[in-house]
């Protein structure tokens, strides 16, 4: 049994759904698990990095705008983004860390529903109230949804997160780290496939 | 007869370089010329974007220097980086233009020489002199290649091509136009070649 493919994202991230959807599916083809780890790219790359976010940055803006559903398609994945304003991802971040400790695969269940209905389907996941309708949607109690967006044991739980994926030198999404080496961008999937088809070079 | 694609670089980027090497066999695959066309990272990424370089960058800077032989082993592409200090793509990319406005061939064939030498040679090619070495093993007057990375006329010509680059949108390198589509980075080189096989979508 080999370590899981470790997969950090944020909700706010469109790359982060596309490449959600694509590291599930080259797992998948190999027999290999996916760890979902949540970051923010608010403190990874803000913070941390001392760059500004895409949104604050002239032409790349626009050229990301483009690229988004461009790559998308090529992909093969869904792709329908509401408008540019961002998503707010700490109740998403802390809903699914919530879920995740309590059960693993209603968690991915779960974060994959958010990935969806923020960039496929074209809803804002922002609030605690819109993660608890979409919870209840999948059985998910929605009192303790809520509940864990707003408890301090979970704040410190993602700060932690973000501190230990600092650590090991995360700093954008998707990063996926398989075996130790890692890799960032959803553009490099066919790679990440190559790396754990040869065992890496 | 449809457009060449549009390939701006700079010589100081080990992805252009890479994304040079990539662009030319993707072009020759489906009978399309390639346009050089030099930038200066330095002015659309620090200055327009008021970005910082990936060289001051923290995490991200460990991750590419691990990321770009990865990345050209599994391209294909010859890559020694020689050390870590930037290089200086100034006379560089005078050089090239004089070159490439005398005889386009022979531009390109310097150009190609120069992104070899600086990453797959590991020699610096920061200085006029180092080029107008390269450039007497080509049979170029190294007089007037050192002349052209001094000349006025010259350096107003690179700077309104750094101007008409970022008034086409762009600002990293290395980045492709096709047919009026913007595609950034050595990563989209398999989506490029899908875009030309199909036209597009």
């Amino acid at each position: 049994m080999r370590d899981p493919i470790a997969f950090y994202f944020d909700f706010m991230s469109p790359y982060a759904y596309i490449g959600s959807v694509g590291i599930e599916q080259v797992a998948a083809r190999h027999g290999r698990e996916v760890d979902w780890r949540p970051i923010l790219l608010g403190i990874t790359v803000n913070k941390v990095m001392g760059l500004k976010g895409v949104a604050d940055t002239p032409l790349k803006r626009d050229y990301v705008r483009r690229d988004l559903p461009r790559l998308a398609h090529y992909l093969g994945v869904p792709f329908h983004r509401a408008k540019d304003t961002p998503m707010s991802p700490l109740p998403a971040a802390r809903a699914f860390l919530w879920l995740k400790d309590c059960d693993p695969v209603l968690g991915k269940a779960f974060g994959q529903a958010v990935f969806r209905a923020q960039w496929a389907q074209a809803r804002d996941m922002s609030t605690a109230s819109d993660l608890a309708s979409l919870g209840r949607s999948m059985g998910i109690d929605s009192t303790a949804l809520i509940a864990a967006t707003e408890s301090e044991a979970i704040k410190q739980r993602l700060k932690d997160e973000v501190s230990a994926a600092i650590d090991v030198g995360v700093f954008g999404a998707p990063t996926f780290v398989i075996d130790g080496e890692m890799f960032w961008g959803a553009d490099r999937l066919a790679m990440v496939e190559h790396w754990i088809e040869t065992g890496g070079w």
